[in-house]
């Protein structure tokens, strides 16, 4: 069997145009040579630091190239990427760092406040390597430009096989704590596939990622699938509706993928069609339910739109819905990709009639393969080798999927991911609550927002302002609530279990 | 892991777009639905005849919908399809046969000549498929239309693996005995994704296939991508350049795989600038070198040609050489696909320098896993774990490869790959012949054409004539010499062996 490793797509790449333009970032361009080069001088800088396969190396970047010659340089050395949610606490980022035990942590010196407290502690971490010192400037930690210099711009030969690791990515849950999903070369590589298989991304595309590359759907549904191609990838690091359509026009984008908030954004420009967007080819929206009439507005003008449903832990395209689609059946999620199995059942794991809801079940080679040092939470969440996503389904006669609710109570915030559970552990800190719920809330802006609803203790009183106070730094500001309603006593079932259905109606 | 057998491919197209048209033939149309029944009632009636998994089944069928039915119908209950090439002399279809015991054996009743004195023989074939009986017209076999009618329309449901074999494919080699390689479902997955990888084949491809479809080149550089991608077909099933100008023109075919025969014939008909081909997106031809006023004709007038290299135990594709660079790097085979890994090694499997030729070994999940009950030929061709091709090959600075001679001396003649031995050891047999040796003569239209140069026994004399007539029902036509020299005696170097070179300087 070759290298199969996802590092080997560069080496491809500058093989076959090394003379192409790979990324674009600010006033950097970097063609497949240059980007391959930097990500050998990397990889054999972290070798030369003594990170070894399997190893994690983590990084707090925002989007740019680094993040992505860190992706490829980790997959070329058998080690593991893990990219950390820059908006998260450092409470949160705390917890990260002591579960995954990085040999190594590269920030960018925008997240230093997160990082400093961190560098006194035991946590594992040998190297500290710091992004964004300006030239002439000193760096505190090892800077990330010197290591790269240093490094060695000699391929390195490893064997790779598609069932290695090579990325760990954080995701919440039901338990409230974050687990790091392990995936493969092998599921990032079907994930590209069963991309291909449907979205027509070519040898000549240029697509622009300005959804946050830590995430699994700015980084995987057309970033990697576009270098894998040998097209051009725009990283904006922010995300500014004006800025991004002046980019759009300035690099004859051909692609692009946003979360739904994004594109609402994006479409309010109060002289949006004033920009030239004829070179847009495609899009693709994902995170949340993208409203239809973000997906009309394109499909009208020539533009297919896609809408891709998935998670961090199947690589994460599971289904696309064609925007031809979007009308007629109104709130699917669309169709399996090709090399993706889906089962919708009943809770003893027998599928449901045609048509009823049921618990959905996904298998495939762009399905994880479990998470990091949690031999019980894989075992459950792979049961019978079926990744069991906690998401409610049905599916119609024409093989439509629809996602009915969220079995897991998740509330999906500007395309972030919020698991109340991981809320309410941090409300449960606070000195006067007694007791507390969280739910998500319709928002026009952001699809959906936080919402806390808590019982005091006897003789207390709590403001919105208090709650949100005792909240920071401890959970990401997207998870802090927005609004918060004073109860006698939450709403239980006979079981003692909270009616979230009643909280969410308010 | 998802069942990832090919078979699922046209489920999920029916799926996905039932209505769509998959396969063009005559004056059939079968759309992905009609495709995927007739599929799955062709694999439950083999099923009913008693084909298992790893049961062959063997084909001797041109080209037309059937031979595809006949291949997504094993795939999906985990047989084995043995495509035999139709061109062959009886003698030579009878060892294939007996070499590879199949179940059944399904023949297009215009080569009934070559089955019948098969059928009574001791080969372990059970059951006689006869395909083209007219309606109305009893079949003397089984009927194949009444076999698919038979068999329920219900999904087979099996789990295939990657690693499973799909399909074995005869080649000959230098031993002079054809031998069955062994495709599994992975191999003929990855060619497809190699493919998509720089072959823009998209779902709205309209591919054109009139090479044979026995061969891995029909059958996989152009026609399985395509129904992976969920395009339609159009299969012709012979070859007339006019027919195939109008076929072009009326189906609207935006891609076409020819040998290079069959591009020079095409160009040089009269009025081929009469007909429309403003469909055509694309080009590609492949089994043997392609002359460059064909490749720079499509170039200049905006159509992409790619030239293809490979073999049958690769799957096929290898190399994929772009036509813009055809003229810069005259007589490349171009750079390898995107998860093939190439070698060129000395006489020790030792890497030569840059520029040096030796023998090409190829790696990758889409190269065969051996050959069919030939585990001292696989040890061999398949050492640590590289395919040695025979070829020998040097790369240039830019990594382009150029095929510099074929160790195996075969001989290309009208895209059918001819192997010496093959042919010298039926020249053995003629009891005037005192000794043989069989060399590729340049030929303006088949590229090659096959020379017998031989020494007769005492007192003996032979023509040409006498030679093709005892050759004829042994040897394929395409094998049987077009040109015969009798010498005193072979020229040999000292150690015994015929010099080659000088035979075809004749």
């Amino acid at each position: 069997m070759a290298s199969m490793g996802i590092g080997r797509w560069l080496t491809r790449r500058e093989e076959l145009s090394g003379e192409k333009v790979a990324i674009v970032c600010g006033d950097h361009r970097w063609t497949y040579r240059s980007l391959n080069r930097r990500v050998n001088r990397l990889a054999n800088a972290l070798n030369d630091l003594g990170v070894r396969e399997g190893d994690r190396v983590a990084v707090l970047l925002p989007n740019g190239s680094e993040i992505l010659e860190f992706l490829f340089a980790c997959a070329k050395l058998g080690a593991i990427l893990v990219p950390i949610n820059f908006r998260l606490a450092p409470e949160e980022v705390r917890y990260i760092v002591e579960d995954a035990v990085p040999v190594c942590l590269a920030y960018h010196r925008m997240f230093a406040a997160t990082v400093d407290p961190l560098q006194g502690e035991d946590n594992g971490v040998r190297h500290w390597i710091r992004v964004g010192t300006p030239a002439g400037e000193a760096s505190p930690d090892l800077g990330y430009e010197a290591l790269v210099e240093g490094g060695s711009e000699e391929e390195p030969e490893r064997d790779i096989s598609l069932d290695r690791v090579h990325m760990m990515m954080y995701t919440s849950g039901t338990t409230g704590k974050p687990k790091g999903a392990l995936l493969t070369h092998g599921n990032t590589t079907w994930n590209v596939v069963n991309t291909l298989g449907r979205i027509p991304v070519g040898e000549d595309e240029i697509t622009l990622t300005v959804a946050p590359l830590f995430h699994i759907g700015a980084m995987n549904i057309l970033t990697t699938p576009t270098l894998y191609r040998g097209g051009t990838v725009v990283v904006e690091d922010r995300f500014d509706p004006l800025r991004l359509l002046e980019a759009i026009e300035r690099e004859r984008v051909t692609s692009l993928f946003l979360v739904p908030a994004m594109w609402l954004a994006l479409l309010q420009v109060a002289d949006f069609e004033r920009y030239d967007l004829r070179s847009l080819r495609f899009a693709v929206s994902g995170g949340a339910p993208c409203p239809l009439t973000v997906i009309e507005f394109f499909q009208e003008r020539g533009v297919p739109f896609f809408e891709g449903f998935g998670m961090t832990e199947t690589s994460p395209s599971v289904c696309i819905l064609d925007g031809a689609d979007a009308r007629r059946k109104r709130g699917s999620v669309g169709k399996p990709l090709m090399h993706v199995d889906v089962r919708i059942v009943d809770d003893a794991d027998r599928d449901v009639p045609m048509g009823e809801v049921g618990e959905l079940l996904v298998r495939g080679p762009s399905v994880m393969v479990g998470y990091w040092n949690r031999p019980r939470e894989t075992r459950e969440a792979l049961r019978d080798g079926w990744l069991h996503t906690g998401d409610l389904a049905r599916r119609d006669e024409e093989g439509f999927l629809y996602l009915v609710d969220r079995k897991k109570d998740m509330i999906i915030t500007g395309g972030e991911n919020v698991y109340p559970v991981e809320v309410e552990q941090v409300l449960y800190r606070h000195p006067k609550i007694r007791e507390a719920a969280v739910v998500g809330i319709p928002d026009d802006r952001w699809g959906e927002s936080v919402k806390a609803v808590v019982a005091v203790k006897e003789g207390e009183s709590l403001t919105l302002e208090e709650l949100r106070a005792f909240c920071d730094g401890k959970l990401a500001r997207y998870k802090i609530p927005r609004v918060l309603e004073v109860v006698e006593a939450l709403p239980r079932n006979a079981a003692g279990k909270v009616l979230k259905t009643v909280l969410r109606r308010g």
